[in-house]
C-alpha cells in the first residue's frame, strides 16, 4: 500500500478513538504538545536550518525563506497558538437540534468530528502545528502534506508531536505527515474517498485550483480575494480615506486586502485627487479607468485583466462609477465572493449593497481587513472559505465538525 | 456558448433577483405553479405518453416505466407536494449568529440562498417539480438535467412552470431545463465552477458516482445505503422481529432499508431460527455466515461481496457475532454511513453503538426506515446526504442555503 493510503488508514483508526475523548483529554494532550515544541525548539531550529540551506542552494527567494524560517520566538508563538486553541470552546457533542416526533421517536442532532481531514499546504511550518491543534481539538485526525521545502522542519515537528502524544489519550497516529515530496502524493490524497472526509488547501491560488480541479474528496475552498471598497456619493471623506488606505496597505499580501477602489463620480470629482495623493504617499501604484485618469493624470490606465487580478501587492485599481448599480455590477463581475465594503452615509444604499453583494463578508463603513477568525472572535482559524457549502468566511472550530442524528425509539416501525 | 453555459448564466442572473424576494412573493409564485400544473395535467399526460411509448419501443423494463408514468392522480400529488413546500418555514434571512466586537463592529451571520443549484437525476418527472419547489422556496435558481427517458414530460412541465412564473415575482429564468440528452451536457455541468454553486445528484449509485468522481463544482452526495440492524444479547425478541422485518421489507428498494442483520450469538441461539422463518414468509432470501447456516440450514452462504452489496431487494445477509465489538467492526467495514440500528435493552451497549457508529442516523430500538425528511418532520427533502460536509442525513430546506456575514461599522480599520 502507498504511503498516503497507509497513513490515511492509520489516521482513520485513530479517529475512532479520538471521537470518544472528552474535551479535557484533548486539551491536556494539546498542552503537552505545546510544551514539547518549546522543549524541542533547538531540534526544530536545527531541522529548519537544513530546509533553509537547501532553499538557499535552490535559489528560493528571500521572502519565501522568511516564511519558512523558525527561531525561538516563532516557535514560542506557535506553541502559544496551541494554548489558545485549548481555551476555545469544544464544539463536539453540542446538541444542534432536538425533535420529538408524534410516534414517540426522540431525535437529537449532535455535532461530531468530521473524521480525517487532509491539509495540503506550502512552506510554512507553523501551518503544521496550527492544523494539528485545530483538528485534534475538534476530535479529527489529520493527514498533513506540506511543501517539500519545509520537509525537514515538518518531520521534526511531527516527530515531537508523536512523542508528546504517546503519553496522552490522543493516539499519535491521529497525526500523519506525508513525506513523499512527489506531486503524485497530493494527487493521491485528492482521490482518497472513503479515507479522507475532507481536504482543505492552504496556500496560493495555483495550489487551491489544483485541489478544486482534481479532488473527488469533498473540498473546503479557501480561495482568492479580489476585494472591493466602494465609496458612495455620501461617503464621509475622512472615513473613506482611512478605510480604503487600511484595506489596501495595512497588509497587501493577504486575501482580505483591497484590489479595486470603486468611487461614485460625485465623490470622485471632489475628493479623488486628494485620496490618490494619500495612496501615492503610501507607495501604492494606481491603475485607473478613463475618468480616474482625468482626475489623477499620473495614474496608469487599468485593463480588464487588472480588474480580474489579485495583486497582493502595492497596486490598486481605481474605477469611477456613475451609480451604485454600476458598483454592484462591477463587483458581481470581478469579485471572488470574499469581502466587499461600501462606505456611505446613505442607509438605503448600504442596505442594498449588504443584501445584493454575494460575498462571504459584506461591510458597511469598515475595512475588509477584518475578515479573519481572530477579528471575528473565533480564535484560530483553519482558513477563510470562499465557497458556499458547509462553511463560508472565516472558519473557526465548528467548520471542522459534522453532525449526526441520534434516534431513541421504543420499537417504532414505519407504516 | 453551449446550452448548459447559456442556461446556467440565465439562472445566475435570475438568482440575483430571487435572492431579494420575500417569503410571501415566493410562496405566491409556488401556489400559482401548483395550479398551473393541475390545469395543464392533460398536456403533461400527453407529453408523458410520448416518453412512455419511446420507452416501450426501447424495451425499458416495466418497473422503470412505472416510475416514469404520470396520470391525473400523480400530477395532483406532485402539485400537493408544492403546496406543502409553501407551508414550510422559509430559512432565508434567518439570523444565525450575532457578534458584538470590542472595537464596535456589529457582525450578523445571516442565512442566504446558495445561488444556482444543479440537479442531475433520472427518469422520474416528479423530481423536476420537487426540485423546482425546494430551490425556489429557498431563493435559489435551479438548472435541471433529468434523464432523457423523461425529456418530453420534463419539457412540458417546465414550459408550464415558465408560463406560470411569468405572472409572478420569480423570473421564469430561475428554472432551466437542459434538453441536450447527450452525456456531455452532464459532464459540462459538473465542471461549471463559477456558474453552479452546487450539484446534487439524485438517482442510482452509478449516477451518483459519476457526479462525485467528475465534478469540480461542490457536490452534495446523496449516496447509497448499506444499512445494518444489530440485535444485541438483551434485545426484546418481539421488537427485534418487528424492527428487522420493517427495516427489510416495508420498502426494500430504498436507501434506508436494511441489507445486513447482525445478531449476537446468545440471541441467535434462541431466536434466530424463528426470526428466519418470519423473513422466509415475507419472501426474503437469506444469505448467512457459517453460524447462521448452522441455525438456519436452508439459508444460502453469504460472501464478502454480499456484505458490500446494496441489494435494494428481498435479499438479506445475516451474520452472527460474538460481541458488540464485532458488530461495530462489521458496520465500520461495510456500512455506507447512512442509517444503522441497535436493538437492545442494555443502555450501556446502546450508548456505545450510538456514539461509535459513524453514520448520518443511528437508531436505538427503531427501524432505519425512518431516515427521511417527512419522518423527521422537515417536510419535503431534496435527498439524504451521506457525506459529512454541509449537510448530513435528510436534507430539508436549510440544506439549500448558505450564510453571509454582514458587518456594520462606523469607520473601523484594522490595527
Amino acid at each position: 500500500m502507498s504511503e498516503v493510503k497507509t497513513k490515511a488508514e492509520l489516521a482513520g483508526s485513530a479517529a475512532v478513538i479520538l471521537n470518544q475523548l472528552t474535551t479535557e483529554q484533548k486539551n491536556e494532550a494539546l498542552l503537552i504538545v505545546a510544551e514539547a515544541l518549546i522543549a524541542g525548539a533547538s531540534a526544530i531550529i536545527e531541522a529548519n536550518q537544513e530546509d533553509l540551506e537547501r532553499g538557499r542552494k535552490n535559489g528560493t527567494p528571500e521572502s519565501l525563506l522568511d516564511r519558512l524560517a523558525l527561531d525561538n520566538g516563532r516557535i514560542a508563538g506557535i506553541a502559544e497558538g496551541l494554548r489558545q486553541i485549548v481555551h476555545l470552546p469544544d464544539p463536539v457533542g453540542e446538541t444542534l437540534e432536538t425533535l420529538e416526533r408524534p410516534n414517540g421517536l426522540h431525535i437529537i442532532k449532535k455535532r461530531v468530528p468530521l473524521g480525517v481531514i487532509g491539509i495540503i499546504y506550502e512552506a510554512r511550518p507553523n501551518v503544521t502545528v496550527d492544523a494539528v491543534g485545530l483538528c485534534l481539538k475538534t476530535g479529527n485526525s489529520v493527514v498533513l502534506r506540506g511543501g517539500s521545502a519545509a520537509l525537514s522542519s515538518n518531520r521534526k515537528i511531527v516527530e515531537l508531536i508523536h512523542l508528546a502524544l504517546s503519553g496522552t489519550s490522543i493516539p499519535p497516529e491521529a497525526v500523519q505527515l506525508i513525506e513523499d515530496a512527489d506531486r503524485s502524493s497530493v494527487d493521491e490524497m485528492l482521490k482518497l474517498n472513503g479515507y479522507l472526509d475532507v481536504v482543505i488547501p492552504r496556500g496560493g491560488s495555483s495550489l487551491i485550483q489544483n485541489v478544486v480541479q482534481n479532488a473527488t474528496v469533498p473540498v473546503i475552498e479557501t480561495g482568492a480575494g479580489i476585494c472591493h471598497t466602494y465609496l458612495d456619493a455620501t461617503a464621509d471623506p475622512q472615513m473613506s480615506k482611512e478605510i480604503s488606505l487600511n484595506a489596501k496597505v495595512q497588509r497587501p499580501s493577504v486575501c482580505n486586502s483591497m484590489e479595486t477602489l470603486l468611487v461614485h463620480e460625485s465623490f470622485a470629482s471632489v475628493y479623488l485627487s486628494e485620496l490618490a495623493e494619500a495612496f501615492k504617499e503610501a507607495k501604492v501604484e494606481l491603475r485607473g479607468c478613463p475618468l480616474t485618469l482625468q482626475l489623477v493624470p499620473w495614474a496608469k490606465a487599468a485593463t480588464e485583466q487588472d480588474y480580474a487580478t489579485e495583486y497582493n501587492d502595492y497596486i490598486l485599481n481605481v474605477k469611477v462609477v456613475p451609480h451604485l448599480d454600476d458598483a454592484l455590477a462591477h463587483i458581481a463581475k470581478f469579485g471572488t465572493k470574499h469581502s466587499e465594503c461600501i462606505v456611505t452615509d446613505n442607509d438605503e444604499n448600504a442596505v442594498r449593497f449588504l443584501n445584493e453583494v454575494d460575498a462571504a463578508a459584506v461591510y458597511h463603513n469598515a475595512s475588509t481587513r477584518f475578515t479573519d477568525g481572530f477579528e471575528f472572535g473565533f480564535g484560530a482559524e483553519i482558513g477563510i472559505s470562499t465557497q458556499k457549502l458547509h462553511a463560508r468566511g472565516p472558519m473557526g472550530l465548528p467548520a471542522l465538525t459534522s453532525s449526526k442524528y441520534i434516534i431513541h425509539g421504543s420499537g417504532q416501525i414505519r407504516q
